[in-house]
């Protein structure tokens, strides 16, 4: 199952807004339908969503009908542009832009190569994607104890990644190898990710899995059920300080004062060289009625204030290890660029 | 708006469930309706349930047509046997039979006795409980700051108890003598009494509340918007420890860990004398569905397992004070019961 795939001329991708009740896959050539299904969560995951904004950026060359190399650079800029302001928080969607920008900055030829090397880029972003899962699932597995039960908040496997996915990668990769025993899924509110797309994800693999509302994290640390906690990342600073998920912080408290290792996993290209601290990342804030209504049914009072930001950030003193496609990176952290690179050469 | 009220020889409550949706009222003479609605959470809030099952075990009492005392004694205690069944982690409820129970144990007179006997009975605990409310809602304000912004958990309020609430009882007390800016509402998964119930009351009382996913109360406390968390509690053990609903545990470390007051309100009949520490304390599990599925529709696999305990319990040490309608009992705690004393009379 691949919920994003380039088939045909046109990318094809799994509506994650009707998953676990229906599995829906759209096929479309048009722009816009990209970027509004990262806006509206249908593709998401930090990794995903800048896989698919390079397509999307391909999509849109297979659309422009000029001659004119000038008109050209301008309609793939400004599709460059309608994908950088679908979500703020990711950094993997910059990453990737950046990527489709610089193809695009030494082009100077046909049209036609254009579109080659703008798709040829967006493959080789996947492709590379899939091979940092398998790297970081690798590293992460040697972090585990034997028989060991993990729990995970929001959804970070192959609905997240162009692979096995990152936090879910190294859970499904240590079921392979027999060093898991359970894992238990935060439903992660609003949008219920864990409960929506990581127990889908679960029962696909046939792992032994517990879905818990978030709040009840606390108790099973303290019935000591759970041996490690591993996210995923939308951002991580140079000081280590992590964006993700809002709960994750949450979860990070928790662990400390259970004295459970809270680890993040995530690819160095999550890593935001101009971002020092926390603080400096944008945190997106979603519409209020995501809190407000599920299926369509007010669960709440309509006159009511809502405060419903889609990430937190943890900081860096609450994470154990970071664990990247270059390997694990221990605290103390100095600058986790500089550090991704010693470990990588270790 | 009364939750429940003795109206002409019926018990008329509102079903909570059906909130905010609809203001539906049920009018009944029936034990096992009123049963049926303490099960399902049409009737919920520790005071209230007790208040509640006081009400049936006097509702049986006119639905018996018997003229021996024998098998009068042997209809009301099943009554009473079918109540406490229907919650187990609440005291009140107990507390609330025992009271029965004794009127019970002393009758020895004719059945029309007894009928007002325990009605009368009923009242009393329905009467005390408000004025309960006021003491504890007077006790609590003395504790908070100057315009202050407060954090609450599930519902504590008009919706929980037979006076003005607890935890909000204290609230809408400190908003009356203008010393609160804001409420923060944990919306309270999985049956989102926070969202439903608390947003409800909020809104009618017209105080400035905000509604947020229970995974985003350490952000807010990071951002400095919470000086102070106030919950009610289910069952209080002898050293502090508290029972109340799932997620309180987890509110108290983000609380500690944010250096942020974390108190408990509530009566002084929700200590149980024979509970020495929260591990003692039974704690309800709830079937698999309330997690499950939100307003009749599945929202995650169906082959998912789930732990959905409606109650964790709070270690004494993590808790600021306990304010009961004897007084505010500050740490360190030694008996709670005891403690309550000493404070009464100081």
């Amino acid at each position: 199952m691949k919920p994003l795939e380039w088939v045909n001329g046109n990318l094809r991708f799994l509506d994650q807004t009707k998953l676990p009740n229906e599995e829906f896959f759209h096929e479309t050539n048009n722009v816009d339908i990209i970027a509004d299904a990262i806006r509206r969560l249908a593709i998401r995951g930090a990794p995903l969503i800048g896989i698919a904004a390079a397509y999307g950026v391909a999509v849109a060359s297979f659309s422009i009908d000029e001659k004119n190399n000038y008109k050209v650079r301008n309609k793939i800029n400004e599709a460059i542009n309608l994908f950088a302001s679908t979500r703020p928080t990711a950094v993997n969607l910059f990453w990737a832009l950046e990527r489709q920008q610089k193809i695009l900055n030494r082009w100077n030829s046909s049209i036609t190569e254009l579109r080659s090397l703008l798709l040829n880029e967006a493959i080789k972003i996947h492709n590379e994607d899939a091979e940092m899962c398998e790297k970081i699932s690798l590293a992460g597995v040697n972090l585990l104890p034997e028989n060991c039960c993990i729990l995970t908040h929001c959804n970070s496997g192959i609905l997240a990644t162009g692979g096995r996915g990152t936090a879910i990668g190294i859970i499904t990769k240590a079921w392979e190898l027999k060093k898991l025993k359970h894992v238990y899924i935060d439903e992660t509110r609003p949008l219920l990710q864990g409960a929506r797309l990581t127990a889908w994800e679960m029962n696909k693999n046939r792992i032994p899995a517990t879905l818990i509302a978030d709040n009840t994290a606390a108790v099973l640390m303290k019935q000591k059920k759970i041996d490690v906690i591993i996210v995923g990342a939308d951002r991580i600073a140079l000081n280590g300080d992590t964006a993700n998920k809002i709960g994750t912080y949450n979860l990070a408290i928790l662990a400390q004062y259970h004295n459970i290792p809270f680890y993040v996993a995530a690819p160095v290209s999550t890593i935001d060289s101009k971002i020092n601290n926390g603080n400096e990342i944008p945190i997106e804030e979603r519409n209020a009625n995501e809190l407000k209504e599920i299926n369509g049914l007010n669960i709440t009072v309509k006159e009511i204030g809502v405060y419903s930001p889609a990430f937190d950030f943890t900081p860096y003193e609450l994470i154990s290890a970071i664990i990247t496609d270059k390997g694990i990176i221990h605290p103390p952290f100095f600058n986790i660029l500089l550090d991704s690179d010693k470990v990588e050469n270790k």
